[in-house]
């Protein structure tokens, strides 16, 4: 069901994947709403993915951007204003990675070269995609912009490693910028902690399967899937929300306020 | 706008007063994304306010309740089962009041007998309301309660006197319950934490006025009116935010999250 | 080990019951720190309690006091004044119980004349504490006052029933007064949050067991010892915290702050 | 007043450059409770300082070490083994510094060079000690870690540039530290959250005399000094507080729970 809410926006969505991704569905769903997007992902992830045939779907140009670049996230935004011939009224960001995860690499023997690399992508991406937003004033008027998070950059979950600590550092960007493009242009910047999903990304972490079902049997109403996740993205896109901004807003059927669970104590018990 | 967000819904919307009442926003705002409400307040509000108004605007039934009765809130449901012939999608709960305030005593000089009626109609009316919801049977299967509430349940602001104490209680409730309607029923209960409003109940707060300028300067998007928290309340409401439980919504323009702004030091610096 | 931390400091020791109290060993370490207490417990814990046993090892007279009573607080504060011939640097508030879980009432069908008692007991009794302190001018200059609380006050744990309710109001109350207070007389007020602890109060929740286990699990360093907080406590009220107020401490081996432990998954796994 | 709370214990303190630095009172305060220390700080800093004096004054070797450098940190814990025959019980983290701050860049224009180089010395540093730590198994069963930390990992403060975002991910990796070092050895890891305080390091950013002057009117008991800080410290790094992991600890007068107060509310009706 689709309810016109982003009718006459235009959005950019970072780091859709494959059907799996939250991106994907938030794509989807925004085009349902009514919106234009544009979409983009690091090079290496159009050649891997599926992009081009929801870009189809979507009626959307495709821009290849490597976030950790300056350049070509400047370039992401010169076409993105030139193919809207003007701003964008909202922003997903998505994209996230810990190489010290892809090379197996336990938290207690990091290696930093790879730290700083998992930072640039996770977490000072969204500082480069606003600091070059703001530049060319590519951001409409009480815009929207939200980021991808999980409650790792609150709470330890061992095995995230040092992923919990980029989306700490990602949240207190999205923070910053909240104030500053808030002060500047009324621009809001949340970012949504969504349950555990089974992702491309998700899916690389050790011991994802245990804390999934954990997650599910802890949650009074279980696990957020990804369309849920694009249902309530495009809530944060829609002029509904405007004065919801710096806030981390988790959407994750209630597990982070749950201590404990009526299942979670059972499964104790046996 | 509307964009019939809550086309087919029914809902209870508690303390509607005036048209200063988020309340009456939210009623209002309800009404026009597609939703028939019935409307509640205390008999003694009722004789003061204007809530015929709002009834004949919304066509609503506007049926009598203390929220500080067990057979009065019971009561309200039974005939609203009867009313819609079958359960409410969302609530509204917005009943608070302080009697010290009202009687002038300071924080230090509390009254207990005031404090517990305070604590009655402004924290424990929520229990009472979904105790008896759920006893009744009368909220639908993935169904949404808010409250609203301050961010005075987190941080002191002296004046507001035991009305802090009143919200930090009211937002346990709403967590213990999205638990435990959640696993029952997948109903979801959330608070809204909304910014100081020029509301007939704000206005009786001594110092308000000192407070509303504080949060304006302190808040990048300014302080979020009571329109913008019925465009807020609305998306909760609706099936975009099935996931959204146990939360306190911070509805701020950014107070929340900002430690200093640049327009406090000049303030400071006077 | 003893430090002389608490040497020349009076206090007041609340609900000291038996051996098994936090508040009974509070009294103890404050004692072997070289602090003269006052214990105080209502009438009827008197009778069922060991804590004459106690008051002779502490050298502490025993003043009765129902905490839902303003003139036996008024009585305690002003033998204590006279025993000790001037006020107190230092309370340990330790008072808690819901007639709910008493009575066996699930937390749907609570009694609200219970909620209204037991809200009396566990949260009120701090504020009637401290205004009636503050209206005899009871606590020295940079006095220190520390509140038992249990993270159930931030998310649920639906076999808590309203004692997180309880709780969430104690500690805002903890707050304000750290507010008021600290302006006044530079008094600090903070709660310390606990590990679930085999105490007579403890052992009367339902599943208390299942999540006595599951926070042993959960926390990194397991869950913390009734002697443990003595500690912690002692170290509250020493000078060497002064600066520490409205804050809510957690004291539980790192449970507030994991999300998940291997130890956990690995039960999930079964 | 001194009451050896560290006793026997051993261990090393980062960051001290002149008597402004927390970690200069620290320094002393651990000595004066009975402690061996090793002092430590960036070659530069040690040219700049007046490290030796303190060194003599703490009877203290001075072991040079670049946080940024695996190598140095490496060097500094063989050394530091050698000069204790064995491993330490508390390590204070210090180290801070915003290259963007240094230059002058605004929070919207920083360079991403200079964001990573900030995060390496504020943030990364300590990992980089941590793990090194471990891989030489050089903190004691028990032992206690603590790393200086500002709200500004919470809430904006504008002025305060991208070391928010640095504190809100060294303040992660604490936690994550926590986890992982409490499981592996029962160490405790821990940030302390303190007032503005007048350092040399606090005095390069724009504006802290405005934002010290507001946080002085906004604390109930004032800004919490120096000295103040290093009597916490101590706390932490005793036997006391064993069980007090993960935890970002307030150290703040009461800034972090305050609303507004009076004296503010007053200033903003000028």
């Amino acid at each position: 069901m689709a309810y016109n809410l982003l009718k006459g926006k235009k959005g950019i969505v970072f780091g859709a994947l494959n059907e799996q991704s939250i991106a994907w569905k938030v794509a989807q769903r925004s085009v349902a709403e009514g919106a234009a997007i544009v979409l983009t992902n690091a090079p290496i992830a159009l050649r891997m993915g599926e992009l081009n045939k929801l870009a189809e779907e979507c009626n959307a140009p495709v821009i290849s951007a490597d976030v950790t670049s300056n350049d070509e996230v400047k370039n992401l935004f010169t076409k993105t204003l030139e193919h809207f011939n003007g701003g964008v009224d909202f922003i997903l960001h998505a994209p996230a990675m810990s190489i010290n995860v892809r090379k197996g690499l336990h938290y207690t023997k990091n290696n930093y070269e790879f730290t700083h690399k998992g930072l640039d992508i996770s977490a000072l991406s969204l500082h480069r995609v606003l600091q070059t937003a703001m530049e060319l004033d590519a951001i409409n008027e009480w815009g929207s912009v939200a980021a991808l998070t999980y409650i790792a950059a609150q709470r330890i979950f061992p095995d995230y490693n040092d992923m919990g600590d980029n989306k700490a550092m990602l949240e207190s960007i999205a923070r910053n910028w909240g104030y500053h493009y808030g002060v500047k242009k009324h621009v809001r910047v949340n970012t949504i902690s969504q349950s555990p999903t089974r992702t491309t990304a998700g899916s690389g972490v050790k011991g994802f399967d245990g804390f999934i079902n954990y997650a599910e049997k802890m949650s009074p109403l279980g696990n957020a899937t990804s369309d849920q996740c694009a249902d309530y993205a495009v809530t944060l896109f829609s002029d509904l929300t405007r004065m919801v901004t710096m806030q981390n807003l988790f959407h994750d059927g209630g597990f982070s306020f749950t201590g404990v669970t009526q299942a979670v104590i059972e499964q104790m018990e046996k």
